[in-house]
């Protein structure tokens, strides 16, 4: 068994067992039908070896760019581990805080990660990367901080021999997406997508990489054969569609407004947070009061195994206004009396 | 869009589009109704993020061995990727000919790979490897030759400072399964299985590892978090489960009688094959012989892009009889008149 690292923490963990669960990052709707029938389908199909194809050219279509900016892959996760491996990565920087995958799998395949930290409010300057960074890697928008990069600064990262990698896994909480990356041809830039939050379906591992056609094909010959399953290219089918498409912007409007439900009420807490772009907020509470939530049944993330952030933090899960009060009235109730 | 490679052709290409499909070694009978009910429960879960803990669980009490022997991975493939990024292998050796996943996997991660090349009837003696192999990977029984060698054999080859690789995704055809090494624990002795064949699931990446549990260990920190899907994870489950185990021995048998079928056709014709354990005999049809058969809407597996095999083999699946009878019509119809 692997010991613990803060790097490996994520929220499913501190999921387990609550009655409320403000710790997982997974939207908290139902499943669309089409998507329901899409993964129930799949199971016709896996008698046969599974391919991607048509995964690769729904994505493809999606986006509008070609079948060769695109590799589908086993989740985020896959996505990252290719990335680590792709070279012998001379200055591979993760710019913290940030979701901790992707360092994680610099270290698992032998790097050594120079991180670029940011402190509140966690806006990036080109300036903050070191000039001999040949990897970075940045969230956009950023979990666990919410911030969104404007796309001309991520842009301004790019360089001869370096390679940026924009983890955009929350960016379909954005409506319109003005700052995405990912249908955006550049050499030395790819995009990372996950299906996971946005459609409620982490046990199916399915998300994608666009971006440089040879970092494409560079990270496609590092996949292990038949990585993506029946059910996984089938989702990736289905939440590229139409249908899809108009889902996920309403999604994205109901993340919305129910985030601003949440962050009027720590406002009126009287508790600081990050102005958010995806569908968490990260919030100072102060120490000790995830454990006195935790105790009452309600989990929170733990920010503390983010570099950069203590345990005055928390992440806290974007849900439907009902859901809110609760944890907004459990806070309420803990605070210091003024 | 990678190159094609010869050690990365697989069965499942060449049986798109026939008619007869004998290329494909996947179990040719319905899925069990227990296995069928899993893979749709498993859909009510995937709403959370996957977790291999009753996989594991499940598999180390069929074996009767420690959890930490036992790892869960997306299917066989997941595993030769762990394999071959273990260590910085200074001679690995491949005993060919068989399935060239392991050899690919092992030149993915950048190692020259040593092939040490059985002429039939592909018996292994323990001198034929390399005495400073510090990696030596091997099928049993052998895709595609059927070869199944004693354990005292694979055991032989165990040395101090070398892991030995037995990969026994076919072992579940042997009745009995007097020679597996699947609960064996010995230092530096790894045995690989797949539910893919057995269970006609070849779309639900799973499969797992067993043996000396600091091997285990070492492989489990390469691998990607939630690398085994919640629907592989059911499928692991249920097909460790007693009705499985019962099932499993059913179809071994079937799997026998089948077989003999064909290599009692293949003798009458005249055809010289190898006397096989597993769901797939290999035959020496004679060059051009699988072109022909494929223009008739028959597919058979091309073996010469096994190393060691050339162009007048091919490796047939075993089929239902009445099947077998459509192919051995054909190979009869396609032979010279004597």
């Amino acid at each position: 068994m692997v010991e613990p690292d803060p790097l490996r923490h994520h929220g499913d963990v501190e999921a387990r067992g609550a009655d409320l669960d403000f710790a997982v990052n997974v939207y908290d709707g139902p499943r669309p039908p089409w998507l329901d029938a899409a993964l129930l389908a799949s199971l016709d199909d896996v008698g046969a070896y599974p391919s991607a194809s048509l995964a690769r050219a729904a994505v493809a279509r999606l986006h509008e760019i070609g079948e060769d900016e695109v590799l589908v892959t086993a989740g985020a996760a896959e996505a990252f581990t290719l990335v680590a491996r792709l070279r012998e990565w001379r200055r591979p920087v993760v710019v913290h805080p940030q979701f901790t995958e992707p360092h994680a799998a610099l270290e698992q395949a032998g790097h050594a990660v120079t991180p670029v930290v940011l402190s509140a409010p966690f806006a990036l300057a080109a300036g903050d990367v070191p000039e001999d960074a040949d990897l970075v890697v940045v969230g956009n928008p950023t979990n666990p901080t919410g911030a969104l990069h404007p796309a001309a600064v991520l842009r301004s990262l790019l360089r001869p021999g370096r390679l940026v990698v924009v983890d955009e896994a929350f960016m379909d909480c954005v409506p319109g997406e003005p700052d995405a990356l990912v249908a955006v041809r550049l050499p030395g830039l790819v995009v990372i997508r996950s299906l996971t939050k946005h459609w409620g379906i982490p046990g199916v591992r399915a998300g994608y990489v666009t971006g440089d056609p040879a970092v494409v094909a560079g990270l496609e010959r590092g996949q292990t054969p038949w990585s993506i399953g029946t059910t996984a290219a089938a989702a990736v089918v289905a939440c590229t569609s139409p249908a899809a498409v108009v889902e996920g912007r309403r999604r994205a409007e109901e993340i919305a407004t129910w985030r601003a439900h949440l962050s009027q009420g720590l406002s009126t807490l009287g508790i600081p947070f990050q102005h958010s772009a995806a569908s968490f907020v990260l919030a100072q509470v102060g120490a000790g009061v995830r454990e006195e939530l935790r105790a009452s049944g309600i989990a929170v993330r733990r920010a503390d195994t983010f570099p950069g952030l203590d345990d005055t933090w928390v992440r806290i899960a974007v849900r439907p206004p009902a859901r809110t009060d609760v944890l907004l009235a459990a806070l309420g109730s803990l605070l210091p009396v003024h």
